[in-house]
């Protein structure tokens, strides 16, 4: 079994209007110092396989078609192999 | 100026529908192997500030208050001290 870590980000051009409400928030409560927030996913799963080539096709798979949206977003991905209770080997 | 990278994850108990319903997709699609899929948030951003004490109180702060939710969600932050230009220094 593999564990999956998929980071999700809008690629750097693309407005964040979530991070930019937020750092409003932030003014508003006296964070003066807080700049450029910007609101990605972060995203955990496992891939129920012990083959390493098929986990790594799958998640990339899911990262392109179903986490992301390719036209305005970017991700980068991690496996790391566990046991069935999920602890890392 | 500190670079901010703040996780925030619902709690192992709390429900994920956000999650659940990514997956059913994923079945849809074909993945077979992947489970428990969750969806957190994974937060950037820069503070103003040399003052190492100060940056790291406003990340926490700026996390607990606005970043997360603290009744469902727990959060990790890590801080990196950058140059003006958003580099690691």
């Amino acid at each position: 079994m593999f564990k999956a870590t998929v980071i999700v980000k809008r690629r750097p051009k693309i407005l964040d209007p979530q991070g930019k409400a937020v750092e409003q928030g932030a003014k508003l409560l006296g964070f003066n110092n807080v700049r450029q927030t910007r609101i990605g996913k972060y995203i955990e799963f496992f891939v129920d396989t012990d083959d390493k080539n098929l986990a790594e096709k799958e998640v990339k798979e899911y990262s392109e078609k179903l986490l992301s949206n390719p036209i305005m977003e970017d991700f980068e991905y991690s496996i790391t192999e566990v046991n069935v209770s999920g602890e890392s080997k």
